[in-house]
């Protein structure tokens, strides 16, 4: 494994009447003289100004045994620091998922590879929006919000560092490395530039392969180097590619579908020999989002329902009161109402079900059917509708792909399904509403955050960064917007769990077998 | 001419459909495309996420027509920014001779290589003592005393850039260039580095040539780099290789003598076929600091000496009332003492003769021979002394260097003694006293402030900075404090001009001339 830093300890000859060369002399001849150099041929090991300010009294400290700080530029190596005596055991490094809503960073054991904690925080940015596209609204043509962005997701950053710090009592500012894995716009924000092109036509962004820079430049009380994980388009950031890595999808021999649903939907179909990709708003409905009652899966929140004796049963997060339904909950629960015949194969409540009551509608004028899920919440039929819709796009961004290279659900060898949806979600009830394709069950995998997965497999092996512009370069991006046939498949996925109910063969069975017992 | 940094203008294909990639590889593959970089195979051209944060910006506002400033960062090209619309044409640079008394600095157009303006003003150092060796002693140990001088030092050049962009109306904080030639302790202090190597055996300094940085990493309000120009040795620093790029010596035929009087005597002897350097303590005497009624070479300072009719004359800079004698003026008053019989060969007083008076000496029980040079201002025995002591310190460099390699000071082409008071001396009265060999007056020469000379050829040419590590590993480096017979020879040329008259015949022709008059 090659590292993005490296500690070096270094046994400098003391200066004497016969070798007076200067300090920077001494220490780059130990360098390039010392193991990990000596074996190849760097382009440059830099000894900055900066890194030299206090390397005199470092040196006397240690009795001229010192320890080498070096970071990988991009090019070549910069000397962060010197450290007295042998300091090589302690050799840290950090990762983060820089997601729009949670920001998750990690502390790594570099010589071991082990991950020693975890912290998340809600993203500081959502003070200026909920989602994505407010936050590039209100950095459009203002500099200035553009700083106030930037400063507060480095604070969102610091903060984290600071709590692993106290957590693991390991200086997390002294750490060389920091590798950040994150959607487009998320990269934008963090370095502060103009983030507009990721919403605007002809998609034309600031960058998707920003170059490594320093902590502080960010902000940040962190002299190592911060390196981004490489995105492939406005729609399709690091995140997904750090997912990539984290599944080795690209190396794989059977053909894959990786699925991250978030705030938006990214996709990718592919194996060792080609690889198609494409993103489109297929996220909030399936998180909750859109839904009357929905919430996110923390305390109160109903995450899974089952239907006893005709009776809906609801198991809250944390016991107590429910006080809504995350994704999971939900999933769960349309697939009990499909398969206890509350619903129809359209997803329409059947009035004449017992339980399935009329309420006052979201409009003044209206009502609509609904059930209760748990005691005073109610699931409506606009809830179902919303949210067939966003499974149907998401559905539908796989079964297009898949067409269009010829290939049908038999083929996949392994279907992912990223993130913390993909991670709570029971297998079994999506894909009885259609959220999944009907095929063998070990093939549904749930890479959980695979985004920071990815992040810490890059964080361990500098080789990946390669590896990630190598599967940019081989991925084709494919634009759903533009394409016409796709609201013709999405009309068709919108029903439990599809139109075409060859597709799901233990969908038909499981209803079979209700049917039988009823 | 290679300059240091580049000013490239793009017509950047505007982001379509068709072309929507990322900014910085719009950028990126203009860049490579230029006329300057398709020439050349530059390591890399580095876009960092800080020279992106405006881009988007500025490059709307141009019309996708922008500039692009790039920098040579020691191993390949960074870009500092872009600026709308073409600005080649406005490619200013910056160079400073960073003396331990005065900071010049001086504002170049970089397409034509004029020099635009020149400001000047006393090293803030001097807060914290006159001399380098009380500022060294002040850091020594004390590491936020050494960043009080670094502070001091870049405030310095920051008012300098001031007052130029003042004079100018050029935005000299936006010049992507400064050149700083300084001694050894000068470039330490301004780097924030622990200087007491320059001091103390075995005179391990921490740098001898610092990688390029930016400026904001200095402390200064510039974005652009500093490079300085390297140093051989502890006492032989940058200023002086500066001086070797500036007179073309290490490049000559005939054989050289490169002689700078400053805080410290710096001395080279060579040509294009070998270099020998030295240094010693052979300045501030010179300069008029050990004498009594020494001051600088300001308003009020006797600059010239004559003696008419037995009588001395004395011309004040600026006119008006005497208030002390510079270096120039002294070496005319000894010149003068000496062939007007006041002073004989070793430099006594000739109580005898008219004008020679008995003073109080510096001790309270000691008396002094003086003469009263002007109303009220006496140059006494001790004063003389003093100076012949440092003269003959100066000379015996020279010889010691020249009797090494088995030459006389006939094989000199060229004697240069660089620094103001190489520049204001009178070359007759120099060869008189015998602080310049008895030569080919042509051949006297004085390059003035070399080290500002040298910066601004390096700033034009970046090329240069080969030139002057060529030099620095061809130069053998002589220690004048190890050698024996450096005393014997010292005290031979503590007399006027020397011991050894048959090296100074115009001086015996002109005592004879004088006799005869008499």
């Amino acid at each position: 494994m090659e590292g993005w830093s490296r500690k070096v300890y270094l046994a400098l000859p003391v200066p004497s009447e016969e070798d007076h060369r200067p300090l920077q002399e001494r220490l780059l001849a130990a360098l390039e003289d010392s193991g990990p150099f000596r074996l190849e041929r760097a382009a440059y090991i830099r000894l900055t100004p900066a890194s030299l300010q206090n390397a005199q009294e470092i040196c006397e400290a240690g009795s001229w045994r010192v320890t080498a700080v070096l970071c990988f530029d991009g090019y070549g190596w910069e000397l962060l620091r010197l450290e007295p005596g042998n300091t090589a055991g302690k050799h840290y490094g950090l990762c983060v998922d820089l997601g729009s809503t949670t920001i998750v960073m990690e502390l790594a054991d570099l010589n071991t590879g082990e991950i020693l904690a975890q912290e998340s925080i809600f993203n500081p940015q959502i003070n200026w929006g909920e989602d994505i596209l407010s936050r590039i609204f209100y950095t459009k043509d203002r500099p200035e919000h553009r700083k106030r962005l930037q400063k507060a997701t480095a604070e969102g950053l610091q903060s984290l560092m600071e709590t692993l710090k106290e957590k693991t009592e390991i200086d997390t500012f002294s750490c060389p490395v920091l590798i950040v894995a994150g959607n487009t716009a998320m990269i934008h924000f963090l370095l502060g530039l103009d983030a507009f092109g990721v919403f605007q036509t002809p998609y034309a962004v600031q960058t998707l392969a920003p170059e490594p820079c320093k902590g502080t430049e960010l902000g940040l009380s962190f002299d190592g180097f911060v390196y981004c994980c490489p995105g492939m388009a406005n729609y399709l950031g690091g995140d997904i590619i750090s997912g990539m890595l984290a599944t080795g999808l690209a190396d794989q021999e059977e053909i894959c579908v990786f699925l991250d649903v978030g705030t938006n939907g990214e996709l990718v179909v592919g194996n060792r020999d080609f690889l198609l990709a494409g993103a489109g708003a297929a996220g909030p409905a399936l998180e909750g989002g859109v839904v009357h009652t929905g919430m996110r899966a923390k305390k109160g929140a109903v995450d899974q329902v089952t239907v006893e004796n005709g009776k809906l049963k609801a198991h809250v997060i944390g016991g107590g009161e429910a006080k809504g339904i995350c994704g999971s909950g939900i999933v769960d629960l349309i697939a009990e109402l499909f398969l206890n015949g509350f619903l129809d194969l359209r997803g329409q409540f059947q009035e004449e079900v017992k339980g399935v009551v009329r309420l006052p509608g979201r409009e003044e004028d209206e009502t609509e059917n609904a059930v209760e899920y748990a005691p005073g919440l109610y699931f409506y039929q606009s809830d179902i509708t919303e949210f067939l819709k966003t499974k149907a796009a998401a559905m539908t961004m796989v079964e297009y792909m898949m067409n269009l290279i010829g290939l049908t659900m038999e083929d996949v060898g392994r279907f992912y399904v990223a993130g913390a949806f993909g991670t709570h979600i029971d297998k079994e009830a999506a894909v009885t509403i259609g959220l999944y394709p009907d095929i063998d069950r070990e093939k549904l995998l749930s890479p959980g955050n695979a985004s920071l997965r990815g992040a810490e497999k890059l964080l361990l092996d500098r080789r990946l960064m390669d590896k990630a512009k190598d599967i940019i370069g081989r991925m084709q991006y494919v634009q759903f917007g533009a394409v016409e046939d796709f609201l013709h498949l999405m009309v068709a996925a919108t029903a439990i769990p599809h139109t075409d109910l060859n597709q799901f063969p233990s969908v038909v069975k499981k209803l079979e077998e209700r049917r039988k017992k009823s």
